[in-house]
């Protein structure tokens, strides 16, 4: 399985291109930022968001597409355009018909690093001892892409799954869901 | 001019088209809704809200595109979806080379019904009058979208150039600048 990770960001989106399967060894296949000029208008951005996204996606045809999840609490200033920008590339992979998973922050520290409160040194170090590579990967804001796509190889669309059964529970009932089915079973889902 | 007016969404996305020029009567020449089913995947519905606003486009070929300016501190739950939903707008428009412009909630109803705190029934009534509409728009959540448009044709794209001379300003020092020109005067812009 080869999975795209994408940390979205407005002036600097990472991407991280990892093939692997649950149990045998992760291989990075490429790592990078898509930057847009913070001077640029709003929508000329988007546009080379939507373009880098497309060339990543042409030049190595993921299986799947892991976005980092946009929670609105943290840091306004930024969280509008990292928002925009995880929009682009959710909507990049759904035209191509590439299914999209989202992963939180915690989720993907957790997963590479067995805490959800590791920082950033920890989640490099970890991401390039994972992928087997000579030195950190560079740039350096691009860890976290490739920390995304190795966090879904091994958690698989788990934490989707259980979210769809749960917003389909609450469009079903106003009260919320008993019982949701464990991620691995497909009986209750939608 | 034609102003195609979109009060972003991801379940319901206004859009309302707009001909007219400062100090001339205006028309109204589609208003209506995009929506997006809240039970789909993301991904799906950025692609709907693409495709519903492709549409638009086609049909009543927009001089510009006016996107209501989207904030982060209003209502945390729904303000992600309508930060992505513009996004999507954005980048549509600027992929055909529309120019977009966005304008703040305040300045909509200051533009339509002279108090930046007007009501939504007011912007109704207003949108109405000034379009010369038998009845209130209908839907009745696409009148803002209407608004939207008649706010661009009476400001133009004055706050766009202020706030483009003020982000200038800030790329080049760090300090605050000390004069920016008034919107109407293109001296110091870019």
């Amino acid at each position: 399985m080869r999975v795209l990770g994408v940390d979205p960001g407005l002036t600097r989106c990472g991407v991280g291109v990892v093939d692997g399967a649950p149990g045998r060894p992760l291989r990075m296949a490429g790592v990078g930022v898509v930057r847009t000029p913070a001077e640029a208008e709003i929508g000329q951005r988007l546009l080379l968001v939507e373009q880098g996204i497309e060339a990543w996606l042409d030049e190595h045809r993921p299986d799947l597409v892991a976005v980092e999840r946009v929670f609105a609490q943290h840091n306004v200033r930024t969280v509008m355009g990292t928002a925009q920008a995880s929009a682009v590339a959710m909507l990049c992979a759904t035209r191509r018909g590439i299914p999209v998973t989202l992963h939180t922050p915690s989720e993907v520290k957790a997963a590479v690093t067995g805490s959800g409160r590791a920082d950033k040194a920890q989640v490099t170090a970890m991401v390039q001892r994972l992928l087997r590579l000579d030195a950190p990967p560079k740039p350096a804001d691009a860890a976290d892409a490739l920390a995304l796509a190795i966090c879904h190889i091994w958690r698989g669309g788990a934490t989707n799954r259980l979210e769809a059964a749960v917003k389909a529970a609450a469009a079903r009932t106003i009260s919320p869901p008993r019982t949701i089915s464990p991620p691995g079973s497909k009986g209750t889902l939608r």
